[in-house]
């Protein structure tokens, strides 16, 4: 029974988010009916991360398993041509991988990117696909607190109430903040991330550019590990998966 | 009564274009509409370029004449607050020019860009915003056939049957094409434009990045001046007006 490894990028506007959910279509639910109707058989599609409601991706990976071994550009082609129809859903490479391979559980590092429209005038191009703060943010402050995230630590105080890891400790590899323009762009990795807490990240950074927090705090809300500490959770607008990296 | 120079952004997908049409929601009604209601008296508001249904403005200027003297950093902030809600139109400057200042006819230089997505799979984030090509194009080609149509010439084959101008002659100062990620960039600049122009060019530099028209194909289509042998008009989903130039 072959595994297809899927690359896959959407607009996660009209989506309830990654994973199947009663209360509206998921990306999930969509890839699974489009992968059935292809293949003629019921299918399960496992995803590296969960991404929420409105948050999109340029990377998400999943894998599926076929009863027939298809050729995979076959498999890319023909899901695209079938997704245009819906709209907002892309395949960017399917490849035949070991049954070894496992979306999720063989990640070895995500990647996200956070991007800030940082300008008094609203956005109109890129509505939905930015968060828009009008206050001009201190990138290199941001930045400086950033750092003072990296490395092993209990990430409590930076997690969704909702969040079900049972261990809140996870290795911040890189959390970088730039300025690109009139944007702001947060790049982070991490072998895997808790629920929201990137978003958490960018809203408490936000609180730094503006002033409004110091390095200092960041560190203490860290080490309080005490979520009803940390800043108001970014919207998912300006969030996107851009890139899951796999062994070999 | 002072005049006012708006600079203004838009995504022109939800519109008819920049001009005021009986078939449908213009950018110029939206803000004709929203300063009447802000300055509490009837406006026109005139544009530098009448962009078409579905193209975008990432620098679109315009005029507009006030009876009373506002601030003109208040009537940037008061129309983008109304403008919100509305979405999609953003007003990026505002400043107080003299009445011998128009929009249009003052205007030195035009700065358009057309974006392709060159890929195969379908776009779903940049949805609306380019041009979706799947076949790989020539870059180098397409630029190479770009320059022949640097400098004055009569454009009548690269402009709509519905151009209005009584002269199709025009002085193209910039015509470059850059490969950008998997995005293809044409960026054109010249004192004014024809209707339909700079789609004209996207549609046959794309022939020439397929490798079905040549240079010199492209260059004999100029030199007829025949609007029938022009390639086909590239979607306005990958065309942004992204600056005007004045004096001074």
């Amino acid at each position: 029974m072959p595994r297809y490894k899927l690359t896959i990028e959407y607009d996660g506007t009209p989506y309830v988010g990654w994973q199947r959910q009663k209360n509206g279509l998921s990306v999930q639910e969509v890839l699974e009916r489009t992968i059935s109707e292809f293949a003629r058989e019921e299918v399960t599609v496992f995803g590296a991360g969960r991404t929420d409601a409105g948050v999109h991706a340029l990377g998400q990976v999943a894998h599926v398993d076929l009863t027939r071994a298809w050729r995979a550009d076959t498999v890319r082609d023909a899901l695209n041509a079938a997704l245009r129809e819906a709209g907002g859903v892309s395949v960017l490479a399917a490849d035949e991988v070991p049954d070894t391979f496992d979306a999720r559980f063989s990640a070895r590092k995500r990647h996200y990117l956070y991007r800030i429209l940082d300008r008094r005038p609203p956005p109109t191009v890129l509505k939905g696909h930015v968060w828009w703060v009008w206050r001009p943010l201190d990138v290199e402050a941001m930045h400086g607190a950033a750092q003072r995230l990296l490395g092993t630590h209990d990430f409590n105080a930076f997690r969704s109430v909702n969040c079900q890891a049972k261990s809140s400790i996870r290795t911040l590899e890189r959390l970088d903040v730039r300025r690109e323009g009139a944007e702001i762009h947060i790049h982070a990795s991490a072998q895997s991330f808790l629920h929201n807490q990137i978003r958490s990240f960018a809203g408490t950074l936000k609180l730094v550019g503006e002033g409004r927090w110091s390095a200092d705090d960041v560190e203490a809300v860290l080490a309080s590990a005490d979520r009803t500490r940390c800043g108001p959770v970014a919207p998912p607008d300006g969030l996107y998966l851009t890139q899951v990296d796999y062994e070999g």
